[in-house]
């Protein structure tokens, strides 16, 4: 179903080449004061269009609020954004050839005929937009309550930029991140993977990569044991973000190697607060915050649609055939990610602490 | 909170050292026959005291049936199903000390004074047994249906089982597993694992490692977009699982690291039916099975109750101090959490399905 | 939370002098053809200004669907509906003073000063169109699967229409009323009763009165015990409606007065289907439809917008004062709430139904 | 579903003559102190087989609690009650014979031959002990902040009681009548009431009648318009008790013969406290609590279980026959449902303003 949350509730729609796509938010705190400036900004960062890294179909992106917003305030009823398509070409689209990699051949399972097939419909990265502009609200008002959430990319394929400090991450280092136009915390290395992103895009071909998230600031005893553990409640955000097939939190998979000794964080205190000395865990034990900053990784595949010849079927005439993607595609989504996992990020949080 | 699903809902309870632990399960369909020889053989696999490289307490674990089963047969109302606690030894337990790597300091957080500590409380993994009840239950009905669910040891430390053939796996092979002691493909392996898990026993230290976890039969079109992937589904309620830390789908993490053509699963048919040469994506494109088998894996952490002293806190008197756990513990959770994470798979899955 | 439904999911917004309100549909069959004809028709049977017995603000209300249609039908995925607002008179409001009978004051504690207190904002009337247009796209879904909504006025003030014949009520007689202007099964109680309420009109007061509602050819086996039963779920969409005060099914309030052998609907067979010679228990019983008509009415209370001078509070200053309302208002309720009542009806059963 | 509530969420089980009954709450505040006596003592006002008035089942109805509990207080885990099922008589009833008025023919088109048919199964009157098990909970959480939930006999057949004075009524006025056997205001009205139950069960027959409830001490503000008003919320729990087929919320059924003049509650102010002279909408404006007392009226159906003998059909042969019914059976349920209808709404109430 095409809602999420318990507290702060989105409710999202909308079909890539349709009228129009958005996102109702409901739970917003009355009073809260938005500075619109700061949502297009952070629209912006995930707007396609920007470089040569990105597809080049151009959307503003700008979100037209319908209702719960009055005198420069959310007034405590469903907020409800809306973004229109303008620059849309469905032509490039061909609904008889699946795209390997795509939601074509599931949607055609689930939906059958009907559905909107045209630049991938509601499975397409484009709905990720109402996306950030709810976490884009959600981040003000976890801002006001002195949480901040913010994300680099990791890696891209095997260029690996500087990790988090898990135990000492701090704001300071998410704000400068934030006005990164190629967010890492190395520029050099962001260099080498700008140059992989490139020679992939030459070759006809896309290529992965990971995301590493930060939330620093929230108290402990945020979360819940069965089933509403943090680590649930942000995977299962994080995996209605297209391309996202993994995620780890802490040491994550490098805890499969290691031993109860290394990987247990141990406790001091200052007289006043209770902290870890390392931060393996990531900020959450037994699905509760402890304090720590919560920092987890996901994986992002490549960007399905690549121009290269593929092998796929014609379903009008059940046949095996060739597919060449047309169209204007992204040779590598995750840095326009970066945006939307943090927003996804913000909303679970904020859902979580209200 | 500790209720989960929308169609096969579940809601468990219980303390470790409590009265008793259970769930209550809604939306079982009337008239399923119950074969509770089966659940219990699935328990066992769970229960601890089995063997030397578990918890030397010793539980039956045996279920007993308040409702919504009559003449061997659910009738279609809710299932309750309760494990009466016996072997508790409440007396190892110092509620002001933190063990590092447990809950105990976020359950103070969150609870207060009034948690229940003893044996960690509602955050045992003692409270995964009846997850293991209502995933035994699932899995009948999955198994009437076509699917069936299961699991192997991955990995322990650096110990690797031979993987799942991702576009391959079958119920065969899966239910070869089901009736191994040490469920891994490659035994060799396997007795590799055990002497690893002894070596960090016999060091008072702990291990970890990883669960590799296929569905085989599943019908293309299961799963949504936003919210309701299956990918979100199945790691929601992954984490609920005690010492699960990461989760990935398909190549997972590797992913990050390959290309386009490489990731992309390419579609040919027989002339009936759709299929994928490859299985990269784990059977899941755009949240939405297609028909391949699902396959995923978990990374968890080894267990934090270690004998080794640790640095900690002392609650009652805000000072640091250190700790020696007493208590009987399992040097490596890895295999009792297999039919656990099967449970679990098996609850996302039918939830999904009915 | 204004979300509502398990399979047919509504999430509202809007307020009344706001850029605009609407509904997104989330659980929609796909490929079900919409005949938007059919819908404006109920849209206009809500619609104000229609006559000298409604408001006379004047608004289309047309709606325009932004995604999840395509193609002239239903893709599967959300569909959201807007209908922007024209003809707004926000100066008619002066939030200072509370209006008796409204939820200003509600409104305030709940929302504090952030609030839109145009026109009632959230709460005004005018936001059940987009639930009539959900309603209208639910009763299309009901008609193709056989089942019919319908409702009359059943009273207003003290003058009554003929009531439904409980055990006898059918589509024919539900489909009169749908094309009547003043829905009512004795036209000549319809005149008596715009009688009274232009009376009222006259006065500078207004009016109540009740709505019965019948839904025809739903099959036995439809809800659920505790907590899902046919009244919870329909009671709790219909005292979304503003206005509604009371509600019950069958013989309703005449139960508390009656004995067990008038109470019991007997049952009788014709050798293919069970039936109930009579339907004093409105088509339920423990929560679940015998496959009789539903039958309920609806209790409406005046329109508290009056234009009689009324005692009241200040609370700019904290002051006991007079209010008299101006803006264009209802007399009566009762006959623009019966689509809306229908509609409801018609959303709480398909939601049952899916 | 058999769960209801967001943030005080209850699950029930259980059928009549199964091995037991219960219900698991979860989301109780950490470190309630819970008087068992107090608990005790509101189940035995539910628990049958205390007069003449009541069915001569006797069951003690002692809960067990398993979970949640410990050294007095809640832990803020689930707690799971359960109440073990002792004097049953299952051969008195023959499950191919439909019972007029029960849930018998619904039972079996929802949940086919599987159902558990023995004393109605899950559809008994019985599952409401975990109800006020729950409820009796809720109301101590409630009575701590101030809230008090009480309810009296309003009607039986043709005898009323005196109504609460809805502006005036007051905690001590419903103390009262808690410590009643016969909760009646008017004690005369209460002897006039027994005696018309007396005179229905001499008749092999049964009665109804209504029930007024009344919740005094909350504030004002707590409540959603749609699709959580206190209205949808409250009867959303109230249909859930077997029997109840109507509710009204302040002036009720009585407000559709009114005008507005009569209807609007005036508001008032000392300077500190604003109020209404008078509250007619039962202290809910626009679904959301205005401070001054919350009061409806549920109108509840003759004990559908009566000895006289009763046309209906034998679905063994799908022929037409005669029942009638043995076994122990309440002449009238309207005095056993007081505790269960504050129980329903204290759940209600507690689960809005956690």
């Amino acid at each position: 179903m095409n809602q999420w949350g318990e507290r702060f509730r989105v409710s999202i729609f909308g079909e890539s080449h349709g009228a129009g796509i958005g996102i109702v938010i409901d739970g917003i705190p009355s009073g809260t004061k938005l500075d619109l400036d700061k949502i297009a900004f952070r629209m912006k960062r995930r707007a396609p269009g920007r470089n040569t890294l990105s597809t080049q179909r151009r959307e503003a992106d700008e979100v037209k609020i319908l209702s719960g917003f009055y005198n420069g305030m959310t007034t405590g009823t469903p907020l409800c954004g809306v973004i229109f398509n303008t620059d849309t070409r469905s032509r490039d689209y061909t609904p008889e050839l699946l795209r390997p990699g795509h939601a074509d051949f599931t949607a055609l399972c689930k939906y059958g005929e009907s559905r909107d097939f045209r630049g991938g419909g509601h499975f397409s990265g484009r709905i990720t937009a109402p996306l950030v502009f709810a976490g884009a609200v959600a981040q003000q008002i976890l801002s006001e309550r002195g949480i901040e959430v913010g994300a680099h990319i990791y890696s891209i394929e095997n260029v690996f930029d500087t990790p988090f400090d898990m135990a000492g991450v701090d704001k300071k280092t998410l704000n400068e991140l934030l006005y990164k136009e190629f967010p890492v915390i190395d520029d050099s290395k962001g260099r080498e993977m700008s140059a992989v992103i490139e020679k992939y895009k030459s070759e006809k071909n896309s290529v992965g990569g990971t995301v590493e998230c930060a939330v620093c600031g929230i108290s402990p005893g945020v979360g819940s044991p069965f089933f509403g553990s943090v680590e649930s409640r942000i995977s299962s955000m994080m995996f209605s973000v297209p391309a996202v097939k993994g995620i780890e939190f802490g040491l994550g998979f490098r805890f499969a190697e290691t031993d109860g000794k290394y990987a247990n964080d141990e406790f001091y205190t200052d007289g006043q607060k209770i902290m870890t000395y390392t931060n393996h865990n990531g900020g959450i034990n037994g699905g509760i915050t402890n304090g720590m900053p919560i920092v987890f990784r996901t994986a992002l595949k490549p960007t399905p649609s690549i121009a290269s010849e593929q092998r796929t079927v014609d379903i009008s005439k059940m046949e095996n055939t060739k597919i060449e993607i047309k169209g204007r595609h992204d040779p590598c989504i995750v840095h326009r990610a970066v945006p939307v996992i943090e927003a996804a990020a913000a909303i679970a949080i904020l859902d979580m602490i209200l």
